[in-house]
């Protein structure tokens, strides 16, 4: 082709978007329902055009993705969403990935569990691979869950903050759907064991993994500005996972009290770090490391910002403006022909993005905080 | 994205449009051949990028969708048609729906059956499941072709006009393909079931099933102006399966003379109905119910009028101006990056689209319409 | 849709393109990397998009297809290309096609080879249908393989010139995945068969096949201007294919000296036939029989050049102006949507192609081209 690149706008053109329309809009404090739809449905067609996976279609990654297309679905009913949804369970036939152990391998269901609640054709979905997964992981005692192991890095369940995303909100989901309130309780409990191991009180952040706890010893995992390590998509995982959760937790469940406290708590913290173009840096204490915005994590604070104040949790006036300047901020890492860029790739630790680089969980994470912004709008 | 939607032309735009360049088409009478593929391209390639399906991409809604396909490669022979037909069939691995006693589960056949009859690759396609479906719907009694059953909504085969698309012309083709007449003697007995019961004489239309057939009654269904209710596409579906039908019926067909003049009083009736801006409406005698243009039902309606002109079972004198009308103003339903809209959800009664409201059955129709108005245009 | 295509530049537009911008990149003999890389991309987004087959996925046509995408991975570590090898290879569930016998088969696997090579994930692909081929195909004598049957065309394993790129190089990229050289004597003997009955020694090109090789017959086939046939895409196949083999076989291997001379040797001869626009014509001696740049073959001569000088086989001086005028033109043949055209269609011989005839293996020699392109302007 002889013509210039159509694919992208280079920071030049961001920067003067920015003044004339994003800059505009949030200096007005506007944001136009219908653009946010527009490039919602322009996220999910690139995204259905780029298919992507770490180990198969059914991993976290399309998990977290199909995700963003099931909360895009619900606050739309665009059609789109669902035959997007319907097509990648057909595909899957319904399956879960394959290690029982493993939180990531049941990301995949809160789409299945969807569809199955909201499509009028019945038995269409299959939740035999679901009910299966979900009934060993939190039943069948395995070399994670056993205490007898206690120790390492991979010595509870959920290990690592992200599967604060992966599993609960797809049980406490399933146990909605079911009526059988008891998989809250076993649920708790591995929930309980991240977020004592994990868990930082003075931060109110959450460390990625052991590694990333400070023990005192000097060979702590320290930022060049000797802060601690706070990834700023590990954190995403686990306050966007906390306002799915609270969402479907019933209103008289015993512990959602500590949810929704750890979820404000969070959120009071998260709201502190933003920058001041509107989006979150990955190493969430040290923002110099990698100074540009990064899409994945801060679309999930976006959309559990906005959920909070969607559903009585967060107060307006304090959350508002900061929804507005990252959702603007968000829409401009977007590339014109629908790209959802500036995403950091699979990791564990803060690592730079670029303009060009996505993946189909920060599609997601667009999903999910557009979902939220456009039904802020109807407020 | 900071830019403005470029998905759509809002009805102004339309309107401007229909001015400026469709308007003075159709006044000149003129259509441009090489626009109209390129659209019948662009619906398909967008609708390849948006699977969609009810049940499974076997479905009925995938059969009307890739008996346009179908159509289209066959008036264009553009490989890029043939591309989606193997790739869907292989995909599929070239399997009906389930149900074999549910016309709709054998119309993705259509497709089959043209493939195998067209490509040169010899062994590719495999036909065993199409001819098992025909077969056992045909020959085998079930609850529904049992006529002990008699007297409910469901006591024939096909007991809703629609299915007198989704079967026949694949039994017709299937028939002609194998060489074996007497599928069609099967065949006709269901199809003047589905006649008796359902075929108005006096409207030339068909009710879409007995819910709304007159029995004289308080309880008949009645539109708000207190007409019959005749639904458009369910009459696009009797009336683009006649076209289809008759085309591969053998010349000497001993019950041929009655389809040919089932056709021509239809599309006679259908005729006067057309909207002066050259779509149907979803209610046929009570255009006022949802007074805007509908894709799928005028389609079909389209594909069969010019289909009769091309095969000089409608006069062109008479049909010519309304075929140039109606792909006018279908032309205009569709979006800029490809999309056919104004086409009715899936139903069984008249009820409003929209600009977005897409499907793939509506694209279907929008292909065989394209399909026959090029071959027009040869003439 | 009411608004002119978008599809396509017209033959006019293009000229006009090539004065303004393609025009002066070759008269000053410039090629930007950055739209070489977008137009890459944009090519494999539009195939992406437009799935085809001969027989099935995993056939000859997406062997080479796919060796493109891989090729452009290795050249610029854009993940979508990644991503597109792995759901590809994931859908095959890593099969080669059917037929053990036949080179063809195996092309596919070129692309698995490259993904469990680079791809850091383990275990992700099973090369077990890989190997098994490969095993079969080159140790079990078959009717093609054994020599009993000597004297028709098909009377050698490796009948077809185009084999020479179907199956050496995936051999050779999996004797040097696996250390096990002896697969590499298998492969030459069979190759030898190959070159002893199509290489033409006086005009250093291929017969496609048997039937185009001259006996001194009267019935040998001939142009109408009396002179051999040589298919430009067949001789691409050999062509493109040595310098796969070239970068894989070790640098002590015992033929080396063989295949490098070969390969000079075509290209030399290869670097005289191009016409003045850039492009070669399908029928090398006989030019004007299709007087249009096709892209296929024309391509593989890109990539076969570029790689030469890359790797220090070719003359930079002598091949360097021919790749620009190449590629220039090349890049004129793809539309502006992305799709690369001027691509003659499957066959055996030459035949004319047109601006928009598309193949998949037209644009893995498109791919395949601009991945080496882009390396020579980094040197």
């Amino acid at each position: 082709m002889t013509k210039p690149s159509y694919l992208k706008k280079n920071i030049a053109m961001m920067a003067i978007f920015g003044m004339t329309l994003g800059g505009n809009a949030f200096a007005q404090g506007n944001l136009d329902k219908a653009e946010i739809k527009a490039d919602m449905v322009a996220a999910l067609e690139w995204q259905e055009a780029h298919p992507i996976f770490a180990a198969a279609p059914t991993d976290w990654t399309n998990g977290a993705y199909y995700t963003g297309v099931a909360r895009a679905h619900r606050a739309t009913n665009d059609m789109m969403y669902m035959a997007a949804l319907k097509t990648a369970g057909y595909n899957n036939d319904w399956n879960t990935y394959d290690r029982i152990y493993h939180a990531d391998d049941i990301a995949i269901s809160y789409s299945y569990l969807y569809v199955d609640m909201t499509e009028k054709r019945k038995g269409m979905v299959d939740l035999a691979p679901t009910t299966k997964f979900i009934n060993e992981h939190l039943y069948v005692p395995n070399q994670w869950s056993n205490p007898a192991k206690k120790g390492g890095v991979q010595d509870i369940l959920w290990w690592w903050c992200d599967a604060l995303f992966m599993a609960p909100p797809v049980i406490t989901l399933y146990a909605k759907h079911t009526g059988d309130n008891s998989y809250l309780e076993a649920m708790h409990k591995f929930y309980m064991e991240s977020y004592d191991k994990l868990y930082d009180k003075e931060e109110h952040l959450f460390a990625r993994d052991a590694r990333y706890v400070w023990t005192g010893s000097d060979k702590d995992e320290k930022e060049a500005n000797g802060k601690k390590i706070f990834w700023s998509r590990g954190n995403g995982w686990v306050l966007a996972g906390l306002a799915l959760m609270l969402e479907d937790l019933p209103s008289d469940y015993e512990h959602r009290d500590f949810y929704e406290k750890l979820y404000q708590d969070m959120a009071a913290r998260i709201l502190e770090l933003q920058d001041k173009d509107g989006l979150w840096r990955t190493s969430l204490l040290s923002p110099e490391s990698f100074d540009h915005g990064e899409v994945s994590g801060s679309g999930f604070y976006t959309f559990a910002f906005a959920w909070g104040i969607n559903n009585g949790l967060l107060e307006q006036s304090t959350y508002l403006p900061s929804v507005k300047k990252a959702w603007t901020a968000l829409a401009e890492c977007q590339h014109e022909d629908g790209r959802v860029g500036w995403v950091q790739n699979i990791g564990a630790s803060p690592e730079p993005a670029s303009q060009d680089s996505w993946q189909n969980f920060g599609t997601g994470a667009f999903l999910m905080a557009g979902s939220e912004v456009i039904q802020l709008l109807d407020k």
